[in-house]
């Protein structure tokens, strides 16, 4: 097990809880909980693998996802009550998983010989933001991610870094890179609470 | 035509029907309850074949099903006032429907290779399921199957059993076998209204 | 720059402007204004080719219509409070756009051999009306070309009308036929107000 299967782990963990936690908080029961958390877990990459015709998608030939999001579930089933404390570790890993799956799905367009600037960043966009998309669709709310926070733009960023990295640099060094300034700058926006401006919202007092 | 068809087109129509009922409730308009109704009847198999690759989805190369949800819901809308009182038939219709498509989904995963124990589960699951949430998730409502009863578990069952049945026995006999394990268990649970737990919901006495 | 590319920039423009304009009236912030204003108006495209087969999407190799949606939603942005007064025109582009989509997909449906009447109309109706579903999906509406208006009928029939000239004319002919019938219905529909009846509306005064 390499340090990447581990930053791939943290993400999928962090993934899964935030879909069990929304799970419980909407009452739904222990089954709708385990979809909630596999789907905004694994669901970025199935739609990824969906756009770019690699069927079946990785996650169905490899459960190993699904059985990390599936015990992540078991824990956050027996532990909700506490997890409140861990939310700062929770969105580090949060961090960490998207700068991982950022690169490994830049990595795979240019695999499958979708080699444009424009398709990296929107693959891995789709892989980074779409299972939580999906989660918010499922329990009723305004995707979280077009609502606050700067998200996905970090993911772009990383992936435009991986894209132009991988003419100068061989092996590995395109995916750390790519790797670091996402996970990078979504922990900046973290610390320092950066959100995207709403349009309007200076018209009057309203949230 | 074989008895097999005929447990098809029984899913079929109670699919159909409860995505016709739905719009109905929700007052979309007739455009809309067809479109409810089609999805719910053949949305579980198109997600099916998109996520296996077997492009473009059967529902799209054989109209049948296609055919037989829009006569349902012309029916539907002559009859709607006067369906509550076969609640029960329509249940009953949509195990057998369910036995069905667990059984059909879980061997064409099978004919396209995908022959592990993972896959063959959650295509039968997403087939089984998938109609009915994006039902409600066109209708703004947290997916049925996600909050009450006992439904997909009864897929994950019969899918099993199909998986392992196919190693001892040829012929039919797997595709029965999943498919009376599917409805008989689905039926049982509807008879002693078995529902999975909330998690949660001891800590008070809201509902 | 043909007037077939006219047709489809005018229709790609009323499609993102809709999207914007939806974001901005549900508050989103700036990326989720972007988000929606584009999968409103790429995304039956890519519901289109996902079921087709036809991978990746036309979109994700050409960023045309991408960087298309993202001017118009700029300039959404700047001058959203005066577009009221434009409702007509981006009305008229909507229908422009939808003939001249209509059309293109029905045309790649026989161009990948799915020569059907069934397949050709589907495929039409999905590239029509996917993305205004999946951007009333993504702010919790119920979709609106479920509730209001006869808007796929008209795809409908331009489809139909597709089919079937193709057996006669050659060259562009079919194309522009079904554009006409489709962006001609649609117009007339919406100067005349016409709706399709909601069922049960006579059993009361309830909207």
């Amino acid at each position: 097990m390499t340090a990447w299967n581990v930053f791939e782990i943290m993400g999928i963990v962090a993934f899964a809880v935030s879909g069990a936690l929304t799970g419980i908080q909407k009452r739904v029961d222990i089954f709708g909980v385990l979809v909630l958390a596999v789907t905004t877990a694994v669901g970025g990459g199935i739609m990824r693998d969906v756009i770019i015709g690699n069927t079946p998608p990785l996650t169905f030939r490899d459960p190993t996802f699904f059985i990390i999001s599936a015990i992540a579930t078991i824990g956050v089933c027996f532990t909700y009550r506490w997890l409140d404390k861990f939310k700062h570790t929770i969105q580090i890993f949060d961090a960490i998983g998207l700068g991982a799956f950022t690169a490994t799905s830049a990595n795979l367009a240019i695999e499958h010989n979708l080699n444009t600037l424009f398709i990296v960043t929107t693959v891995a966009v789709i892989t980074g933001i779409g299972g939580s998309v999906l989660r918010d669709v499922f329990v009723k709310e305004i995707p979280y991610v077009f609502r606050q926070e700067v998200y996905a733009i970090t993911t772009i960023a990383g992936a435009i870094s991986f894209y132009y990295a991988q003419f100068y640099f061989t092996g590995n060094i395109p995916l750390y890179l790519c790797f670091c300034i996402t996970t990078g700058l979504r922990i900046c926006c973290i610390m320092y609470g950066i959100n995207f401006p709403v349009i309007g919202v200076n018209s009057g007092g309203r949230t």
